[in-house]
C-alpha cells in the first residue's frame, strides 16, 4: 500500500492526435469554456492574473528540471566506478574475490530448482553447460537481457544475435551544463568481424522548457529528437539490408540477366538509423515509430543501464510485470484512474 | 510523439497481493530460477558479485532521491511568492493591476461561447451571476476545484460544500534536511462557524531508502504512513458524524425512551482522520483505503497545489484526460506495455 513519489515516468505522447477531437472530450471542452466565459468580467480578469502567475511557475519548474539533470550528471559520476566494475566482471577482465561474491542465496529457490531438475531430468543439460569449462566472465550477458526484455526482444532478429554476443557494455552520457539538454547511449563492442566501430551511439535530444504555444502542458523535459550513427560494416556483413536477386529481360534482344539489389531488412541495428520526424507532424505511422524509439531510449537509460543484472536474472522483469498487473487492477477498481497521469 | 522523461509518477502499490501468486507470474518465476540455477557455478558466482554491486547502486540511488527532495525544498521557496500572490488574488486581499491581468484570450473560445449563449438563451444566467456585484476575489475557487477533479469529487459530500467555501489556500511543507522524509498538506480556512482551527493538516511520511528485505524493488521514496489532525468542531457542526435516534425499551418497566447516538458519516473531512495500516498487512480493504489516501495526498502535492488555477479553469483536466486516453490506446496497441512501469 505504499505510494512511490519520485518514480520517473515515461509519458508516451505518440499517436493520441485522433483522440483529441473525440466527442466526450470536445463536450468537456465546451462545458469548460462556457463555465469560464460565463464568469462575471471582474472575476475573469482575476483568473487571467492567476494564469499569468502560473506561467511564472512553469518557468521556475523548467529550472528545477535543469537542476535535476545536473544532479543526474553528478550521480552518473558516482555510479561510474560500479558500472566499470560490472563491465570488467561481465567481460572476464576481473575475477571477483570470494568476499565480493558472498550472497545469501535463496534456500527455497535452490530447493525448488533441485526438485525440478530431478523431475525433469535436466541434469544432462546442466552437465553440458558446465562442460564448457573456463567460460570468460558472464557470457552473453547483454544478449540475454535483449532476449528477456519484451521491448528489446521485439527489435531483435536472429541475424542480430551473433553480433550482440560481442556487446560488452551499454553506458549513458548526459549533456554538459549550458548545452542543450540531451543524453547519449553508447554501445561498446569488442573487436568483431561485423563492423569496425568500437562504439555505436544514439543521441536523444530533449526540450527542457515550456512550449511558447502551450506552456501549461509542460511537465518536465521531453525527448524531441534522436540521432544515430554510421555503422562501418565489413563487406557483406550489414544485417540491416538483404540482397535480393531480380531477373531482367533485355528489351531488344530478349535475353534474361540476373541483377542483385539491396533492400532494407529488420534488425536491431536499425536503431542506429532512426526515422526523422515528419515536419508537419501529420504522418502518424512515422510519429508512432518515433515515439516507440523514444520509449526504448528512455528505457535503456532509466532501467536497463542502471540495473542490468536484474534484467539478466529476470528479477526486474517480475517487478515490471507486477506493476502492470496492478495497473490493470487499478483500472478495474475505477478509483485510481488519475494515477496514470501523475 | 515526445517522451516525457522527468514526469513524477505515482505508483499505487495497493491491493496487488492476490496477483503475486497468479499462475503466469509463478510460471515465469520458476523459469527464471531454473535458468539461473542451471548456470555453471563459476558464472553464478560472478552474477552474485554483480548483485552486490547492484546493492551499492541502490544505496547511491537513495542519496540521489534525498538530494531531489532537497531541491524540492529549495524550489518550494522560489514558488512561495507566486503562491502567496495567488492566495491574495483568490481571497480578494489584492486586486491585480491591468498589466497583471493581460491575457491573450482565445478568440475562438470567446466566439464559441457567444454562439452557444445565443442559442441556449443563457443571457439570463449571466445577468444573474453578474448581478452579484462586487464579488470578493475568486469566489469558491478551491470548492470549484474539488468539484471538478474526480478524485476529490468522490470524497465530497453535500454537507462539505458550505464548509469548503471558507477554504482559502492549500499549501505543502517539506520536511527539514536530516529529518525523516515527509511532506505536510496544510488547508487554510478563514474564520467560520464550523470549527475553530485556522489550518487543518495532513502529514505524509516517506521511506527514502531501500528495504533491507527487498532492496532491488527500491524506486525512490514512497509514502508509507500518514497522520491527520484533530478538528475542533463547533457544537453540532461535525459533518463526519450524524446523529441517529434509537428507541429503547426499559427491561423492567417496559417504558420506551428515545436515545440519540453519533455514527460516522461520509465526508471529505474524514481525510483528516485516516485509517491506520493493518500491522500484519493482511487487511486488504484497509490497505486499499490507505493506498487511495496516499494517492490523494500525492495528487494534492504534485498537481492541485502547483497548478490550482488550471484545475479551476479545467485546462489541467483535459491534459489529464488525454493522458488517460493515450494510456488506453497504448494498451490496445500492445507496444507500450512497459511505459506504465517506468
Amino acid at each position: 500500500f505504499r505510494s512511490n513519489c519520485f518514480h520517473f515516468f515515461l509519458q508516451g505522447k505518440g499517436g493520441n492526435k485522433p483522440l483529441q477531437s473525440d466527442k466526450p472530450e470536445g463536450f468537456l471542452q465546451v462545458e469548460r469554456i462556457l463555465t469560464f466565459q460565463l464568469l462575471p468580467k471582474i472575476i475573469k480578469r482575476r483568473v487571467y492574473a492567476l494564469k499569468r502567475l502560473q506561467l511564472q511557475s512553469a518557468n521556475i519548474e523548467a529550472k528545477f528540471y535543469e537542476e535535476v539533470h545536473e544532479l543526474e550528471r553528478k550521480y552518473a559520476g558516482l555510479y561510474q566506478p560500479i558500472f566499470d566494475k560490472r563491465r570488467d566482471v561481465v567481460a572476464g577482465a576481473v575475477e571477483p574475490t570470494d568476499e565480493e561474491c558472498e550472497w545469501q542465496s535463496d534456500r527455497e529457490e535452490e530447493e525448488l530448482a533441485e526438485d525440478l531438475q530431478k523431475k525433469a531430468a535436466l541434469e544432462e543439460k546442466q552437465a553440458e553447460s558446465a562442460g564448457a569449462d573456463d567460460p570468460k566472465g558472464v557470457p552473453e550477458f547483454w544478449l540475454t537481457i535483449f532476449k528477456r526484455v519484451d521491448m528489446l526482444e521485439e527489435m531483435l532478429q536472429e541475424h542480430d544475435e551473433p553480433i550482440l554476443k560481442h556487446l560488452q557494455d551499454i553506458t549513458v552520457k548526459f549533456s554538459e551544463p549550458e548545452q542543450p539538454m540531451s543524453f547519449t547511449l553508447e554501445f561498446h563492442f569488442e573487436p568483431n568481424g561485423y563492423f569496425s566501430n568500437s562504439v555505436l551511439t544514439k543521441v536523444y535530444k530533449m526540450k527542457s522548457e515550456p512550449d511558447a504555444t502551450d506552456p501549461f502542458s509542460f511537465e518536465g523535459p521531453e525527448i524531441v529528437d534522436c540521432e544515430g550513427c554510421k555503422i562501418d560494416w565489413q563487406k557483406g556483413k550489414d544485417v540491416t539490408v538483404k540482397i535480393v536477386k531480380k531477373k531482367q529481360k533485355h528489351k531488344g534482344r530478349g535475353t534474361i540477366r540476373t541483377v542483385t539489389k539491396e533492400v532494407p531488412q529488420d534488425s536491431f541495428f536499425n536503431f542506429f538509423n532512426p526515422v526523422k520526424a515528419s515536419p508537419d507532424g501529420m504522418d502518424e505511422d512515422l510519429d508512432f515509430t518515433l515515439a516507440t524509439d523514444f520509449d526504448i531510449g528512455h528505457f535503456f537509460r532509466e532501467r536497463v543501464i542502471p540495473r542490468a543484472v536484474l534484467y539478466f536474472t529476470g528479477e526486474a522483469l517480475e517487478d515490471d510485470e507486477s506493476d502492470l498487473d496492478e495497473e490493470g487492477e487499478e483500472e478495474d477498481e475505477g478509483d485510481f484512474d488519475t494515477t496514470v497521469s501523475i
